[in-house]
Formats: C-alpha cells, sequence, structure tokens
C-alpha cells in the first residue's frame, strides 16, 4: 500500500472500510460526469458524495477550468492515487479564493487534503468534525470560476457548526439553496393573479378592482370561461360532488372517467386514452415506466424537452440520449449507432412551448419508423389548437384525411403514444396519454403514479370533455387565435420588437438579460395594467431570456393596441434592443436574422384564401427562409362562436 | 484469454467492445441484488439486461433455488467465468422445464449457452437472432420455481420473431406485462361508480338507475357533497373559470393559492404550506427533491409506507433503510447506525391506510430528535379526521393544547414535514406539504414536479379551503364518523367476522384469498347493491388479502344493517374464515389474536364521557391487548349539522 493511501486511511472512514481491490475496480471503472461531457472515474463519482472531497474537487474543477489539465483527464484519480501525484491547486491571502494561474502552486495530495481539513491529526478519532468546519470556511471564501459553477452548486453546505457531534442544519440547507436561487437570479416571485371568466383575458391583482390583460395564460383558446364548459361543470358538482373519492381502482372510476378517455381516444384516432393527474404526471409516469420495464431500453429526447419528460426519463434509469432540436440528422446518427432490434423511444414536442418551434413530426416517425423506435409525442401546448377537430399538430399535418374521417395511415396514426393536457386549450386541468390499447391497459396496470393517486374530480373530468368535443366540432376558437397571433407577429415585427420567428401561436419576445426581463414585466404590469411573465433561467438558457406572449380569441384589436403602446414605452424607457440592434451583433435565437417562417396554419386552413390542391405536410413546418403568406388575413371578417359568448 | 471468453466474444456484441480490464473489473464489483438479499456481481447485474444472458441467469435461479449453491454466491460470475466452470442445470424432456434436482444435469458454459441458443455457428454475424427465437421458446417452456419467479417477472418478453434485424416488438412487451398482471392476479378491474351528491354515500353503476352503497370511499366525511363547499366551488367556477390557466409561476398563482395555503399553515400550526396537484406529487416531488439535495442523505422508511413515498425515495437517490412497521426498536438500531452530523429523514404515516395502524409519531420525533433526523409525516388518512380541528393524529395526540390554541411545543409543532391530501376528508382532490417557511420555499423553488405543472383549479382550491376551514371550526362530523366506526366494528365482532384490529376508522375485513377477495366483492355488488373493493396484492401482500369498509357519517344505521346481512351471506357462501377460523390457525394481522386495540378517538374526545384528568398520548395508539372502552356510546345521541344538511 502507497504511503499516501495509508495516511488517508487512518483519516478517513470510507477509505478505512473499502478493500483495495474495491478502490482499484472503482478508480479504473466510469460513468458519465454529471456535469456535462467526459466521464470521471467511479471512484471519483463516490468523492463527490464526500463534504470534503467534493471540495477538493471543486476547487481542483475551478483550477482545471482555466489551465485546462488536471481535471479533464478522467484517468487521473483525485482521492486515491496508486502513486503519489501532484495537484495544481489555486491559492492566494485567502487561501483558495484564487483560480487564476498566476497564483497557483503546486500542492500534493496531503497538502491539499490538510488545507481542506481532511488530515486533523490534533482531533483524532472523528476527521470530519474540525475539517468540515475548515472546509467550510474555505468554501465560503471561494469565488469559484465559471467551469467549477456547476459542481459548487450541487455540493452542500457544510456549516461551520457541523462536526461530528453536532447534528445536520436542515434550515441552514434550505437558506443556502434559496440564496443560491438569488444568487443566479433563477429564485421566482409569484404574481396574484386572478383570471375573470367574465372578463376575459382580463384579471384582477389582490385587489379586485385593480384589473390588468392576461397576456401570458395558456388557457389558449379561452376555454376555462366557456358556457358550455361551466355549464356541465355546474351541473356535474350538484349531481356528483366535488371530489371522486378515491383512487381509479378504488371508488375514483365512473362514467366521466370512461367518458373523456373515449373522447380522448376518439380525438387521437387511436384505440385508448388514460387520464392522470396531470400531463406532468402523464409524461413522467409513462416515460419512467416504459424505460424502466423495456428491455435495454434506450430513449432519444429532444434537447428542449419539457421537464416532465427529462423528469420521467431520468426516473426510468433507461439511457438517454439527448438529440439536437429538431435536428433530423442528429437523431438519425444516435439512432443508427444503436442496434436495430433493442427498444428505442423517441420523446419530443410538437409545439415547444417558450420559443414556439415546431417538431417535425412526419419526418421522426418515418426515422423511428426505419430503426425500430417508437414515438412519444407530447402535443400539451398543441391539442385543441391545431387540426381539423383540435387533435394536435400531428392531425394538422394530415388536415384533408382527418377532416375527412379517414386517419388510417396518417401521420397521427403512426405516432405510437400521444400525450396531451386538460390544463391549457382545453381550460381545466389534468392530462393524459393515447396510443394502443395494450400500451394504454399497460401503463394503467404498471405506473404508480396513476395507481396510487385519487382520481380527478367528475366535473373536472366532465367539463373538459366538454371543452374537448365543442372543440373537436368547432374550429373558430382556434381560427380567432391563430388571426390574433399573425396580427401581433406581424405588427411587433413592423414595430422592430424581437419575436423569435417560429410557426405556432407563442410569441416570445427577446430580452437577453434576466434583470431586464424581470424589471419589463414588472413595469408592464404596474404601468400598464399588462401581465406578461419573464421566462428566465432555467425555463430558457442564460442570455436568452424573454417575455413570452399568447394571443387568444379575447385579445381583439383594442387589446392588442395596448400591448404596443406599452411595449413602446417599456422597450424605450428601459433600453432594450430592438430587432434592428441583434441584427447588428449577428442575431439570437432567430432575431435579427433574417429567418422567415411560415405559418403552420395555412392562408387555406384559415379560409383566406381559395385551397391549393395540396395540404399542410411537416415540410412547412420547419424554419425556412422565405416571406410570410400571409397578406391577405387582414380582409377576413370571422366572428367565431367563442368570442361572442 | 481464455478459450471460452474468445468464442463468447465472437458472438456477444458487448463482450466484443468491452476491454478485458472493464470485464474484470465489472466482475468483482458488486452491487445489491434487485429480488432481496445478498449482492450481485455488476456483471451479472449487467447480463441480467440482455434478454439471452438473463434467460440463463433466471434458469441458473430457478436451479439454485431447489440446490440452494451456484447463484447465491456472488464471486461466480456466469457469463465470463475466468476459468471454464461447470453450471449445474435442470432440464427434462420439454428441455429446461423442470427445477427439480432429481433432473438436474451438469453442463458447462458452452452447453448453457447452446441450449439458450447464444452459441449458434450456423448463423454467423447475430446470436441473438435464431438464438433469440429458441430462447423464447425455451422462456415459453419455463414452469419458473418460486425462487426464480422475480426474475423471470422482471425479465423481458424475447419474441421468437426477433433478431438483430428485427425490431423490438413493443405490443409483445405490452401483452406479455399484461399477461404477467393476470398471472399473479394483480390485474385491477374498475368498478364505474358514480357517486351521488344527493344520496350520499350511494352511488350509481352504468344504469343511473341502479343504485349501490359504496362502503370504500375515501370521501371520509362526506365533505364532497357538502353544501358549503359545493356552494364556494359553484362561485368560484362563475368567478374565476374552469381552470388556473398555467403554471404557478406563469399566470397560474393567485387569492386561493395563497388562501388556501394559509389555511393549511394555520391547520397544522406551521409558518407555511405549498399545494400540489395530488399528495402522490406532493411526497414525491418532496422526498425526491430533499434526498437528492441533502449531501449524503439517509431516509429512514416505515415498511408499509405509501407508493408515493417509496416511490419519492427512490427517486431521489438517496439511500434508503426501510424500518419494520411501526417498529422503534428497529428505527432507532438503524439511525444508531448512521453518524450523526449526516441528513437523515424518517418518513412515515399517521394512518395506515389498508391495516389502520397508526404511526408512534411522538416516539419517532424523540428519535428524530436524538439522532438529528428530520421527520416527514404523511397525514393523508388522517387530515380531516382527528384532532380538534381535524389537522391529523399528530394534533390529536396534544387535544388540549391545540383545542386552546397552544400549539406551541406540541408533538405537531415539533414534527418538521407534515403532507396531508384535499382528496379524501376534504372531499376535494389535490395535496400539500406543511413546514418551516425556509422549507417550503425551498421544494417550491427546486421541485420540478411543483414548478413545471397547471395550478390546481380556482374552484378546487376555494371549494377544499371552504372544507378546511369547515372542519377546523365543527367536529361533528368526525364524531358522527367514529361512532359509526365503533358501532361497525363492533357489531362485525360481534358476528365473528375476521376485522383486522386497529385504532383508527379503517375496517379491514380479512379474506386471505385474491380470487376469494374478488368474488366477495363481485357478490356484494351484484347480489346485495354494496360496494367494497376487494384489496389485493400488490397493495397488500399475498394471503392478507381483504375488503377494506370505511364507514362514514352518511353510514346511517339502515346501511349498517345492510352490510351485516350482506356479509352474512357471503362469509356464508363462499365459506370464508371468521375470526375463530384464523384464531384455530394462530391467527394473522392480529385477526384471532385476542389483540384489542384502544380507538384513538376516546370517549372523553367524543364527549361520551366526562374528561379524564389526562389526554391522549400517542403511548394509548399502539396495539395492546386489553378491553374495548366504548361500552356507553350506544347512548349517545349526536345529530351534526353534516348529515342532515
Amino acid at each position: 500500500m502507497e504511503p499516501i493511501l495509508r495516511q488517508s486511511r487512518s483519516v478517513c472512514p470510507f477509505l478505512k472500510k473499502t478493500s483495495p481491490s474495491t478502490l482499484r475496480a472503482l478508480s479504473t471503472s466510469s460513468s458519465p460526469s454529471a456535469s456535462g461531457g467526459g466521464t470521471m472515474s467511479n471512484l471519483q463519482v463516490v468523492a463527490r458524495r464526500c463534504p470534503i472531497m467534493s471540495k477538493a474537487l471543486a476547487v481542483q474543477s475551478g483550477r482545471a477550468s482555466s489551465v485546462g489539465s488536471v481535471f479533464a483527464n478522467p484517468s487521473v484519480s483525485l482521492a486515491i492515487p496508486r502513486q503519489k501525484r501532484h495537484y495544481v491547486a489555486p491559492t492566494n491571502k485567502k487561501g483558495f479564493e484564487s483560480s487564476n494561474s498566476r497564483n497557483a502552486e503546486t500542492l500534493d495530495v496531503e497538502e491539499v487534503h490538510r488545507r481542506a481539513g481532511i488530515i486533523d491529526t490534533s482531533k483524532g478519532i472523528c476527521p470530519h468534525g474540525s475539517a468540515a468546519k475548515h472546509a467550510a470556511q474555505i468554501a465560503d471564501s471561494l469565488k469559484p470560476s465559471k467551469g467549477a459553477k456547476t459542481i459548487l452548486k450541487s455540493a452542500s453546505p457544510v456549516k461551520a457548526t457541523s462536526d461530528c457531534t453536532a447534528k445536520f442544519d436542515y434550515e441552514g440547507f434550505y437558506n443556502y439553496q434559496l440564496e443560491q436561487k438569488h444568487k443566479d437570479r433563477s429564485y421566482r416571485y409569484f404574481n396574484n393573479i386572478n383570471r375573470l371568466a367574465g372578463k376575459f383575458p382580463q384579471a384582477h391583482l389582490e385587489d379586485p378592482n385593480d384589473l390588468v390583460t392576461s397576456w401570458c395564460s395558456n388557457d389558449y383558446l379561452g376555454m376555462g370561461r366557456n358556457p358550455q364548459v361551466l355549464k356541465v361543470m355546474h351541473e356535474t358538482l350538484d349531481m356528483y360532488g366535488a371530489g371522486a373519492g378515491g383512487t381509479r381502482n378504488i371508488s375514483g372510476h365512473n362514467k366521466h372517467a370512461i367518458e373523456i378517455e373515449a373522447s380522448l381516444a376518439k380525438l387521437h384516432a387511436k384505440p385508448a386514452a388514460l387520464v392522470f393527474s396531470s400531463c406532468f404526471v402523464a409524461n413522467d409516469a409513462t416515460l419512467a415506466t416504459l424505460g424502466s420495464k423495456l428491455p435495454n431500453c434506450v430513449i432519444l429526447s429532444d434537447s428542449l424537452n419539457h421537464a416532465s419528460m427529462i423528469q420521467g426519463i431520468r426516473h426510468s434509469g433507461a439511457k438517454k440520449m439527448v438529440f439536437k432540436h429538431n435536428d433530423l440528422e442528429d437523431l438519425e446518427a444516435k439512432l443508427a449507432s444503436l442496434p436495430l432490434h433493442i427498444p428505442k423511444i423517441i420523446a419530443f414536442e410538437s409545439v415547444y412551448s417558450m420559443c414556439g418551434s415546431i417538431g417535425p413530426i412526419a419526418e421522426i416517425q418515418d426515422l423511428a419508423d426505419k430503426y425500430g423506435a417508437i414515438t412519444f409525442l407530447d402535443e400539451v401546448h398543441a391539442v385543441g389548437m391545431y387540426g381539423p377537430h383540435g387533435a394536435g399538430v400531428a392531425e394538422h399535418l394530415d388536415w384533408e384525411a382527418h377532416a375527412a374521417g379517414r386517419p388510417k395511415g396518417t401521420i397521427m396514426d403512426r405516432i405510437d403514444i400521444i400525450t396531451g393536457t386538460l390544463g391549457k386549450a382545453y381550460g381545466c386541468v389534468g392530462g393524459y396519454i393515447a396510443g394502443s390499447a395494450k400500451f394504454v391497459d399497460a401503463i394503467r396496470s404498471l405506473a404508480p403514479g396513476f395507481i396510487f393517486t385519487t382520481s380527478l374530480p367528475p366535473a373536472t373530468m366532465a367539463g373538459a370533455r366538454a371543452a374537448i368535443e365543442y372543440q373537436y366540432d368547432y374550429s373558430g376558437d382556434r381560427h380567432l387565435q391563430q388571426h390574433h397571433v399573425r396580427t401581433v407577429k406581424k405588427e411587433l415585427e413592423a414595430r422592430d420588437f424581437p419575436v423569435i420567428p417560429n410557426p405556432s401561436h407563442i410569441v416570445p419576445v427577446l430580452v437577453g438579460d434576466a434583470e431586464l426581463a424581470r424589471t419589463a414585466s414588472d413595469m408592464l404590469l404596474n404601468k400598464h395594467d399588462i401581465y406578461v411573465q419573464a421566462i428566465n433561467y432555467p425555463t430558457v438558457p442564460v442570455g436568452q431570456e424573454r417575455l413570452r406572449i399568447t394571443p387568444t380569441p379575447g385579445h381583439t384589436e383594442q387589446f392588442q393596441n395596448q400591448l404596443y403602446e406599452a411595449l413602446e414605452d417599456v422597450w424605450q424607457t428601459l433600453n432594450l434592443k430592438r430587432t434592428s440592434d441583434w441584427a447588428l451583433e449577428g442575431g439570437l435565437c432567430g432575431v435579427g436574422m433574417n429567418a422567415k417562417v411560415d405559418p403552420i396554419w395555412t392562408n387555406e386552413q384559415l379560409g383566406l384564401i381559395k385551397p391549393a390542391p395540396k395540404v399542410a405536410t411537416s415540410a412547412n413546418i420547419t424554419i425556412k427562409t422565405g416571406h410570410a403568406v400571409d397578406e391577405v388575413f387582414e380582409t377576413v371578417i370571422d366572428t367565431p362562436r367563442g368570442i361572442t359568448a
């Protein structure tokens, strides 16, 4: 045994208990690095769980990001070197404060341990006692370089008071987590927004007389105040009460569940559907169940997928491959790298809610067919709003076939699993999956998140079903929504506002700074009575902060004009960048890059011009340069039922 | 390289790609066995993911359960033996069918591989082609011994058609999973139960005229039809619409959320509370977040904990220690084995829903204090029903202090985290956590299951809040519930029905067989118009199947008498065991074991006798032998508001 290992063993309980062969195995086997690319030895993984060594590794990582050598080499085992190695660690008058290589000195492991407090012979038995105190002091004084940020963020606070005779400081831990959120500006302040059914899209703040116009709700079609939906809910409340009273298995299965699942199956032209508490739960439970049960399953996930899918994939324990957003080449390369016979799930969305982009559904389905994968399509931000029956983008792509009631062989028919929500365009709450009868029955039978939870209330299921059936038969609301979206996008673009180009109903306006986005949102609310939530990290990447505007059928001309004037004032006051400013910098997120995107709702589908012989295909939903095709839409007069009710 | 390894490499893509040192590391490192006790080498873990080797391992496991040797030794590497080893594998006329050691023959690895189809030189390139076909045939003909069951259940179906040029058979996989559920009798058939607000506790089946009495709903107090709750919901629906329209961060935060969280914080005398889509989500998200963020966290979990907690703990990735149900000695031993300074969470319930037992809350809190742990108490089956304000069992234990509005220093005050539901005694849907302000803010800020999901509808939050406030001020419903529970338990016991003794409102009646429990449930429904769902594996262990009866304030004498007569008929017709029968066999689950349990609601608390000087403490909620103390309750006349409304 090398002297350094022997010495380390005398102070570290883990090393003391672990056999040399296990240590060797740990130091030669490797895992993917949690902080991104590359791998680290399993010993490093273990070491990162140690409050002492995680500090040392963070220091090392910070150092490596400057000099880019030691930590980048996964074969270098920091904790248990087979032979004495020299570490390059930063120091200055505060010890470890600077990661500047000019201040670097060369330390061996013993010195790193001593500085981190691991070796503290004066204390004898427990190295983590005063060691932790020391490490905490060092940690407190650390100003990590950019490269070390990820690791330091996930590291825990080691309070100065903690030693082997002191209990863990839970409140200190919560406080530390909150401080981190404040520091990286991701701490969320909720606005008290009470959306008024009788004054849609208006809401009141804390004071019922303080009215604002909400421009960022996901009640995309105003179905939350639809009279037919509310009527059904009132009746169901009176007849069947407030709650379901049990899980689906124990007293919570009823005609409302049966009927809405039949409506959802019909909507997506699938044999079966299953309702969950939310689509977060539906995505999480379904992916976690499939990924953990399918042998050797690999899940291919779009890089912009929603948190619910990311969580479901993580919980499944299946192998995950992230492909670049909407990048068919990258997806195909990853699919081709896998054996044909192993199960694969391609998880992606139709409308991506924060940028409004739309997935190339048909092409992804083609790849799935070619490589033996199944498709898992999240239509959460599309159901109710696309297609002749509101079934989503997959239905939209074969408009004529679905309008004629011939789903067989269409893209939607070929998609294996569709998930959607009852809480956005359908105005209620809840989520669902739709697919083959055996698939749905398997999830019904296996997913704890479905089995062991109280059913949605009868009135919620009845109301949501009324919304689905209403939108199935009537397309006026989504027509008017699309008209308003086109108008708002066109006007904002004409005024040089940096709208992120996309083919959907989402109108993201780029700000590019967390503090400014929040200030802009506050100013809109406080000065202009307009509510648009700022979208900051981690929902969007740092530097791509935005205001996300969602016009509905209720956002008529008067509201639109208020919005333009308010944005003009905010942009001027805060000196925010316009599209032309972004263009000077080379553009960002498509803004200032001359990217023109055709809306997925064509003029023909909106009844603006005579139908062309060819219907929409997924080919026209990817970003293209070209010209907008909406020259004539202003002339249309359209008064659908939805808005006059 | 040994000849067997060289040969295996020529046919197995995994072996071909993996370096000898990695293989060595994998075969010498070990993991806990998924199927229970012991460890297996990491190579075995990998091998179990292989459709070919998993079969071989299952065969081996089946064999080992009979002869108990080869597989039990984790140092025996099945897939990559360093030297040629001999395997003992079962065979008979159908190949591998019997696991009887009398039919055993000795095979070497090559022969096992050949029989399983791994070595198939005739096919050349792809061993998994015809190999898979063969393995599937073998698997189909296998009747695994008991010991092999777990592994075979988790193994995937290898369809006869699958080879390296064939895609995975997803429908076959779903079908296989469903077949397994049918085989182990855990497949669930849902009953269509439409609970009628105007006729509580009655419901209609598919035909609206086909009325039954529901005796198993978790709408424990009938709040789902409470006029005050329904009134508030109607008003909120009209004023604020059907849905919240967004996540809490984006347009879904409103006065209803603020108000219900204030009510919940007041209810539990905690600084803060947070509402989730369900308590399944609340438990899952909170434990997963805490367990993954707290450094080196260990979660100590009661063995009967609900699926939502089990899932949260698994998703956290934290170390889990399961302690025996309500066993303070076992819990303390486990706590004492951990260093004081590392964070620990004790996760447990107040009322365990399937057996009605109650956790020793005060004693667990004492242990938590002693060993530096925090307590995570699930009061899902207790809120609304225990304590002077309906805050649950923790409140119940310090009745006088809470009744006097002095929560400081009480057990409930000392509990760190309380979780509860809005979907059972409060009659609506949703779940929540309550605790310190920083804890709640941390979960609010970190848990994806809270952040990225649509808020509960305003009417749901308003209705649930009305229910909380109603039960906060009025105890008549829970008094009457307890009276009905006592009457039903007493009468069933007098009639020799095998009621599992417990101190709560749950009345579990032991059947002890899955098929009989289901038949009894069907017979009650079809012949007697009484709905009591059978509770089978995996919700309860095999052999402990039961009918779970939940009397409510609405289950008056007339309904009770119908129940007794129906149960008499069913027990007689199906020849089900009575308490005296169980006693002859030594008893099960407390049935036939002369175990008398005092109800947690004392006579004093129910107003049946004058208050004794001492209030209830957690000491009298654990199972004791003794006599029931409810001799006088029949004389009480109690007509609370709830039942006449």
